[in-house]
């Protein structure tokens, strides 16, 4: 009976890596996970689905309709959209067990059935720190968060000369406090901060004009146009243009205003001290993140030589996170790193590749000859793998030596160990080095000592 | 405005668990994938979502019951089950692309909606292996699936003193040659190796009661009865016993038992070669595995003292895994363990914990004792971090000394250092080692001196 085969593409908006892309993407990714772990992130791992009330007891609108929903029994049920709100989930429903403060990271699958189109996925990882606790958590786990976030770019870039890059920071209540000055507060005070949260994707005059629509006040416009002029300064503070300064009274007597100033202040000081590169962070009141839960701190990333990625790291503090799920006060600061978006198009470009890398796929594949000395090859490849930190495959393969050098080419392997009739005869391997084509024959004790020193230095 | 709030337990049959139990089953995650990465098995991440077709095309009945399956937009899609069959897309549609032997692993969640019970979960973590090549796949890749999962189990067996284990292997052509010899062949063959695959579930008199109503013939039956009497001996072969020479005279004549015995015979002798221990690897007829797609090699593996798990790593060789998406003859081997269905209730119920392992969530915690040292504290975690493999964290807490002992306990970090106005005006930092309790103040390389003295030795 001819049956028609099934079409075996990937499904479109989804990622499907070849190996040797899948190697450079998890190395980074553990990489990543590392550097999270070495700043003293716990890991959690949340269930991929998750009851739909529970994630939308918060989002809506677009958010809700791009999310796989469906129905199992009697249970409506939803892919998690993010890594945030399961987490908020996970704090509320632990939080007796946690030990406080709780700080976690968690890298996994997201999934958004949203247009398909480079860099946007409907199935990526996001790569998540977080830092809760009970009320007054103090302003220096923002500088752990946004510390940590920089060490982990900075690798990166370090690593793909990526170039140079911004953290721009600001925080919320310097916005709130300017808008409640003026009274301006609800949807009305959401609608601004979303147009300044766009800011940087616009135009200048269209940037003014939509301000202008909303907000129809000469005068508060021109405020807004001044703010963005206002400098902070690092171990001296927010600096405004003399001509200002009259316009600008109000900052003395405005809490919101100054607590935002104070902590924004205390960030980039504390910050100051971790990195010689003063131009690295970067105090910038265009940014506000426009999400509504965020309370406090907010900050994005941008490299300078890849500006279409947009921001590549971004979050802030909240205070109000679980309050859908518990009276208790939670309060929080995170941040996240767009893996997907940022590592899949620069990998499927060819721009970041296995030779960034100080590592292979296959450290040694050992090429037996023929099957008298399959055992013996076996054996050896017990005794070298136990003895050495070698990543080793062995292939069993009636092919020409040529095809099986061209595998051990296409698989990356740096050395390869040759096994014939001879070597088991006089109890002796071949080592050929694939870089520099040198090949010995010696004991597999002495081969162990030259892959020991070889391999024991790396990182 | 008053508000329920709503309920943040994890949904029945999915699995989370709290940072400590967590950091165990990562653990324990990553010693696994770094032996697969050790045997030579690259990695590949297939999306979670699959088109419905992909996934139904080999599988039915109870399977298709149990997926998660639903529309988005035209799209009929399903949560992948297993990560077998989206293997077998992924080799169809790369199959240009891959160098060939490939050698696969994949660690990853799949998801089956089944009666949520303990150690059965809807949403769980299998850790596969996976060779597949052109026709006449060498018998010794099987070698080489079982021997990696053999080093892994003994590396976990060993860990948490799980004791011994078996792994017990058959060959399929064993048994489509002797019911072939008797013309059973279709469903009727599939309902007997069903039963067999069943036979250490059930006590005998049942075992051969279900095989007779099948069957209804004395004479094969009996035959049955005494196949599991012969036995495989390592670098000699089959053994059957003298009194039934004469019934089994077929034997001779019947390619697929020859072909299937010479092949057991080949592991069982290869495998012999890397263990002193010869109660490992054993041959056992009673090895079918359920699923159809087998064709040789079957494999399982069972605790001595954990019979309750079942096998925990069983597999097998097929040839017609791909025949639903492509006219190519791909030919492959595999293995798996089922990660989460042994983990998570060995360390729910406290059987294996992070005393089992050689690692601190946290190795080193640093106080500040005020707000007048946090920078200097900041500048000593980064220099401390930078200059040693540590995992660092730093909390900020105006909590009573006593109290933050407890915290620091309760994450599990080995060392604590303290810094107060007297370390800032030294510029040194005092370290108390958490296991002996002793505490000493010197300066920052001395510290990081110790540290690296503790540190760098550890696997």
């Amino acid at each position: 009976m001819l049956k028609n085969k099934v079409n075996t593409k990937v499904l479109s908006g989804f990622v499907e890596l070849l190996p040797e892309q899948q190697f450079v993407f998890n190395e980074v990714k553990n990489k990543i996970e590392n550097l999270y772990k070495k700043a003293g992130y716990l890991s959690i791992d949340t269930p991929v689905i998750e009851k739909s009330e529970v994630l939308f007891a918060k989002a809506g609108g677009d958010t809700e309709k791009q999310v796989y929903r469906f129905k199992k029994g009697d249970n409506d049920l939803s892919l998690r959209f993010d890594l945030t709100v399961p987490f908020a989930r996970y704090v509320t429903e632990h939080y007796n067990d946690l030990s406080l403060p709780f700080k976690r990271y968690q890298i996994g699958k997201v999934f958004r059935g949203e247009r398909a189109q480079k860099g946007r996925y409907r199935e990526f990882y996001q790569a998540d720190i977080d830092i809760v606790s009970e009320e007054n958590l103090s302003i220096m786990y923002d500088v752990d968060i946004i510390s940590t976030l920089y060490s982990v770019i900075s690798m990166i870039s370090s690593l793909f000369n990526l170039g140079k890059f911004k953290i721009k920071i600001s925080n919320r209540k310097i916005w709130e406090g300017f808008l409640k000055e003026f009274n301006i507060k609800d949807e009305k005070k959401y609608a601004i901060i979303n147009i300044i949260d766009k800011k940087n994707k616009m135009d200048e005059a269209s940037f003014y004009s939509e301000l202008s629509n909303i907000i129809n006040d000469d005068k508060i416009e021109n405020l807004i146009k001044r703010m963005f002029e206002i400098k902070f300064i690092p171990n001296f503070g927010i600096s405004i243009p003399e001509k200002y300064y009259s316009d600008f009274s109000f900052i003395n007597s405005n809490e919101l205003i100054k607590e935002g100033v104070k902590e924004l202040e205390t960030i980039i000081s504390s910050l100051s001290t971790i990195t010689k590169n003063s131009e690295v962070f970067v105090a910038d009141l265009s940014i506000v993140r426009g999400l509504d839960y965020y309370t406090g701190t907010v900050f994005e990333t941008f490299l300078d030589d890849f500006k279409e990625f947009g921001s590549i790291s971004s979050g802030g503090r909240y205070e109000h996170l679980c309050d859908n799920y518990t009276d208790k006060k939670i309060c929080g600061v995170g941040g996240s790193i767009g893996l997907s978006r940022l590592f899949v198009p620069l990998i499927e470009d060819g721009k970041i590749t296995i030779a960034n890398l100080n590592s292979n796929m296959i450290d040694v594949l050992i090429l037996p000859q023929d099957e008298s000395v399959y055992n013996y090859s076996l054996n050896i490849k017990d005794k070298v793998s136990s003895s050495t930190p070698c990543k080793i495959s062995i292939i069993y393969e009636k092919k020409k030596f040529k095809k099986l050098m061209d595998y051990a080419n296409k698989i990356n392997a740096k050395y390869v160990i040759i096994i014939g009739s001879d070597e088991l005869a006089n109890n002796t391997i071949s080592l050929k080095n694939m870089d520099t084509g040198k090949q010995i024959t010696d004991s597999i004790n002495k081969v162990i000592e030259i892959l020991n020193k070889d391999f024991n230095t790396k990182g």
